[in-house]
């Protein structure tokens, strides 16, 4: 017999076993999808404990030694297969799952879920009175817990595998000296920009009516190629994105009536994740490889249509009449540059969530940096508000006026874990710049179509050169194989400069 | 040690066993309710999957020998409680559920599914081209398949054990006379009510827009006690009521813009049911026990609130005028006798659904009947829409104008099991009248509340005589329990005598 008929069966085994522990994972998520949209309040007692015994039991299937066997099983099977196969990756990617689910006992992820859920209530409470002080122990443990998680692994930097649960093959020893290049590139120019006369962007500030923003809204991510047969959109106070399978992949936004941008971009986002989950290839449908290959990768694609495309002037070129009809007595009188250039102000904020994408990254690697200090030992938890103040100082010119807009603002440290919750917002935004390139490179019509409001072009050169893989390449691997290069921050680098020295009326300072 | 201290941990565990797999039904529940209302279409593929995986993990861990050994286990300890504390009806129900399930192989219940899915679809299809021949075969299949499952019990008669899944404790046995009993009493009463001189319903045929009937059924519903805190509306094809805890019960309903009647009843009798799982005793929460103990049970809750109360004299007394003021063009010149008399006419109609509460019945027994004579082989599916058309002629004096508003007007046969899917309907109008007589002879007040517009008294009462106990009790022995007699007819009969003679001005006739 032949290797391919001896573990065909074993193969279709692991892959309904897998199945299956997905159909529990997806469970739980339309749970928190329900939780998060249409639950009475009511049944938020119950909900959690519902959520909490699906991924137990996810987590149960998933570390069966029968799945370790399987895979034992089926490594001469994988090895005589392409790499990029379906059935090699299915295998290849599931054994790295499972050997990073085994090494941590359940136990511990069930008190670290429980610490997280205290913390966060915690941070909730603290943010509203603006009192770190109350949070802090529990940060402190927060800390504590995910040492013992990143014990659990062998490593380099100990924040490695913590970073490694969401970008994979990502490193402290590759990001460091990356992140440190583009802040030293970054400085100078947001410098440059804040001390240009700034933008007026008081036209997005006017009474925008939530029913046509989201009217608007509707029309444009349709036109972008958001299939709403396999998706829906719905309101939030975060905005996010779920997905159920490939055909059931669904945004939700937050509309402020005072604030035109808010609900736009961050529907452009979340649309970007979601053409992703809806652009993989159907033979991927109910497994493991069935979903964006790493946190940088899906937010490179997030970050490429909200800015790269969203903010981009060719689009308004293409929206802009139609918004103007919309909103006439908001926009009647703002001419296109006018808008165009509104919605690419630069300014330095204490918010990162309100940043811009040029300021944008400065936020994201202080946390970075901080996060790895935590990790390191060399910043203590009760010194953490003093040493944010200072990077925003330094960073930003800017002191926060209190912890709830500085070191408590965002959720992750309080609610998931410290280590390996920021560096894919950078990452994206490096890679969607890179990818972006490299698809322009290879069809210079998809700027052209988009100005004609044409988004088809750029949205099957990304099914086609990354949504359909899924899981199938890490984020580094991927990267090389659209770009034919590894990660760089020049692509992100080059085109700022590109935008901004335009947009600001600035070529020689910023490309210094 | 006593046996209490030797028992608890066991009863924990077996109780924290027992709400795990509720909560996978619950997701199930979720994921289903979701399917019904929101999901894009795209989903329904993985969505089918998803929903059998949770079903199937439910069934594999309710029916592991460890819950059995449980169970025996706690035989003295349950036998040391009061035959109501909510540890001996755990420990009671589950052990009926845990015989009930480990009797029937997995392999069947998944074949049976597999079937009840095909038997739905041909049915879709056979209904719309009014050609029962395209489902027969399936039709055939389910009764062999319906007959096997009977087989995996003891009986006395065949569709004992399909009754005792939805409605324990009754038996064909008890069935039978009761339900000839109700046939030949209804039968004269129809008659004459029908030979009577028609009432005008016209009024309830106008054109009432959705948003409004919407409105008015919120403002009846959150006043009747549906706690819109633990529980939603949405809109979905078919009305029904979820519930996935004591803390989020949901309603659906459904509104035709030509039809006043449709939205507000179905919705009332929604509310029935929501009410009695929003008023389960909390400490229930998440157990077996949390539910409303049988079909009829739940259905007689439904009615209770449907007819006795929302096609009362009184229920309108108190609504009317404000529906007036919304409806001012279409009941402006409707006095509240002539609306009264028009959401109460009888009518012979071939639709059940469609029935008024005195023929209901007649439609019900005449499927009760036929499912019998084929689960005891003496009627072939072949014969079944002759037999239909002939029942119908018989008791309603009327033929349906084809198969799909005759034999093939109720999906249950088709997408469920013959047998056991009918008897709860009736059961739920006789009980409804029996405890309803009850509520009001141990607090007159009852009714005269209503007509004020307060439901509280009603509410609680059954609240404490009820919906608190759960499935602590059989519906025989809440029945005895709560009425102080077993099942009977009599109570149904004279409500409907005393309405009816009055609504009709018959008082002879009826009373015969």
């Amino acid at each position: 017999m032949s290797i391919l008929s001896l573990c065909e069966p074993k193969y279709l085994e692991l892959k309904n076993r897998l199945i299956q522990i997905r159909d529990l994972e997806v469970a739980a998520s339309v749970l928190s999808w329900d939780q998060s949209t249409y639950m009475p309040t009511g049944g938020t007692y119950a909900r959690s404990r519902q959520i909490a015994t699906l991924t137990e039991f996810a987590h149960e299937k998933f570390t069966n030694p029968a799945i370790g066997q399987l895979l034992e099983d089926l490594r001469s099977y994988e090895k005589s297969l392409p790499y990029d196969s379906t059935e090699a990756s299915l295998i290849r990617v599931t054994r790295r799952d499972y050997e990073r689910a085994i090494r941590v006992p359940s136990e511990f992820m069930a008190k670290f879920c429980q610490h997280q859920a205290n913390a966060y209530e915690a941070w909730v409470k603290a943010k509203s009175v603006k009192d770190f002080s109350l949070v802090q122990p529990y940060l402190e443990k927060t800390l504590d817990l995910s040492r013992e998680l990143a014990s659990f692994f062998p490593y380099e930097h100990i924040a490695d595998p913590l970073i490694d649960y969401v970008d994979e093959g990502m490193t402290v020893s590759i990001l460091r000296p990356l992140f440190k290049q583009l802040r030293q590139k970054l400085l100078p120019i947001v410098e440059a920009l804040t001390s240009a006369s700034p933008i007026d962007d008081s036209c997005l500030c006017q009474n925008y009516s939530k029913k046509q923003q989201l009217m608007f809204g509707h029309t444009v991510i349709e036109r972008l190629g958001f299939d709403f047969q396999r998706g829906r959109q719905d309101e939030t106070p975060h905005p996010f994105t779920s997905s159920f399978s490939i055909g059931d992949v669904r945004i939700t936004t937050r509309v402020y009536e005072d604030n035109f941008t808010e609900a736009l971009f961050s529907t452009i986002h979340e649309v970007g994740h979601a053409l992703y989950e809806q652009g993989l290839a159907l033979e991927l449908e109910g497994t493991p490889l069935a979903e964006g290959t790493s946190s940088g990768i899906h937010e490179s694609q997030s970050r490429l249509w909200e800015n790269m495309v969203g903010r981009s002037r060719g689009f308004w070129e293409c929206f802009y009449l139609q918004l103007q009809g919309i909103f006439l007595q908001q926009l009647g009188c703002v001419s296109v540059s006018e808008f165009y250039r509104a919605i690419n102000k630069v300014a330095k904020s204490p918010i990162r969530t309100d940043a811009d994408e040029v300021t944008y990254n400065l936020h994201v690697m202080i946390r970075f940096d901080l996060e790895l200090a935590m990790l390191e030992a060399k910043l203590a938890v009760c010194d953490l508000p003093e040493a944010w103040n200072e990077r925003y100082k330094s960073d930003l010119g800017i002191v926060p006026a209190d912890d709830s807009e500085g070191v408590m603002q965002d959720v992750h440290w309080y609610g998931e874990m410290i280590g390996g919750r920021f560096q894919g917002y950078t990452l994206g935004n490096l890679i969607s710049a890179q990818v972006y390139e490299a698809a322009v490179k290879s069809d210079p019509e998809i700027t052209v179509a988009i100005e004609q409001g044409n988004f088809t072009l750029l949205h099957n050169w990304l099914k086609q050169n990354i949504y359909q893989h899924g899981r199938k390449y890490t984020a580094n691997e991927l990267i090389n194989l659209v770009t034919g290069k590894p990660l760089s921050i020049d692509p992100f680098i080059s085109y700022i400069q590109a935008k901004y020295s335009t947009i600001y009326n600035l070529k020689q300072a910023l490309n210094a």
